[in-house]
């Protein structure tokens, strides 16, 4: 897709225009975008002319900022795009677990039961996630459902974010422990079935999870 | 800003294009974009020359596909956005809180010293966050220090997410309870110095929070 005033806009918000009046040339920016110190001026009259950007001439160069327009702008912007990619749609492979799995729906159980509404099948479906990027990513706008930890024979066991998902036609949960940071590459997933059986998936398939 | 293909690569996206083909017509996505029919099929030669589509014709219509190059492109973009928005700036308005800061400031500050390096003052000071449109959004890209939640006197105190940011140069965290679903309106700060006096703010004033 060719450059255009939308590029030089994002690139003035990574500069700090949003907050502030930042100073530049077109010579330097038409060197960040690699197009011609024309096009740039070009582009900041477009970018004034439509309202989302401020400029003035000085000595030492231009001054730009972006204006309250300009960010809101490129926040719908930003906000479609999330919109458009992460639509719910997970789209993973299937691969071995270690075998914890079961061992946690075991303990949850209850609990699982209490706030999602199905007796989880002792097991869990790891799944490597393809797209998008991260399960963070995918699940970003979805509520979770909070199971709240618990201590079980001195032992502690955590929250755990339990995410409404549908596989073909079967409902389950992606649960991830509400103290993980880092996004998990691997979304384990229960279901009142077991999930592998029911669906005859073996490693290596991929499958498509939505997000309800 | 004027409408281009990428309106259109972002409409079918929405539309469901990046997992499968969708069918559509020209008319259709013009009357979706207000822009002439003609106009649809040159931007979807366009994406295609891009090698961001792929597209056959059928008797019923078009079907389209976004390639994976196309989703690349589409996460890049929003990438960028997302850097060039949620920069790690917040700027909030000063409000009063109700008070109750201080008192769990107190319960948590042995595990703020022992997680955040630091003894808090006795208390938070509030910000409703104007920019960016939720403290989640200026998050996201920030990783946690997350304090452990304990039991005292038969009462629990959950987990804590700290986040450490710099206002002026003074540096503090901004916490937020684990178990929270919605993004928080308010950021509740705690730092080792009284905030609201060592800055001289007031109700209402407008201050910048810099994440680290």
């Amino acid at each position: 897709m060719k450059k255009s005033n939308l590029d030089l806009l994002i690139l003035l918000a990574k500069a700090g225009g949003i907050e502030k009046e930042i100073l530049t040339t077109s010579r330097e920016l038409s060197k960040m975008l690699n197009v011609s110190p024309q096009t740039i001026v070009r582009w900041l009259e477009d970018l004034e002319k439509d309202g989302l950007i401020k400029k003035s001439e000085s000595r030492k160069g231009t001054l730009v900022t972006i204006t309250e327009e300009g960010v809101k702008f490129l926040e719908k912007l930003h906000e479609e795009l999330s919109d458009a990619l992460y639509r719910g749609i997970i789209i993973g492979e299937v691969v071995s677990g270690i075998g914890e799995g079961a061992y946690y729906v075991r303990q949850y159980a209850p609990l699982i039961r209490e706030y999602l509404g199905f007796d989880p099948y002792p097991g869990t479906l790891n799944v490597r996630v393809i797209f998008p990027k991260t399960i963070f990513d995918a699940l970003c706008n979805v509520r979770p459902i909070i199971i709240p930890g618990f201590t079980k024979e001195g032992r502690t066991f955590g929250d755990v974010r339990a995410y409404r998902v549908k596989i073909d036609n079967i409902e389950g949960a992606i649960v991830i422990p509400s103290r993980t940071i880092h996004p998990p590459k691997i979304a384990e997933i229960i279901a009142p079935v077991n999930l592998r059986k029911t669906l005859n998936l073996k490693d290596g398939d991929r499958i498509r999870i939505k997000t309800l």
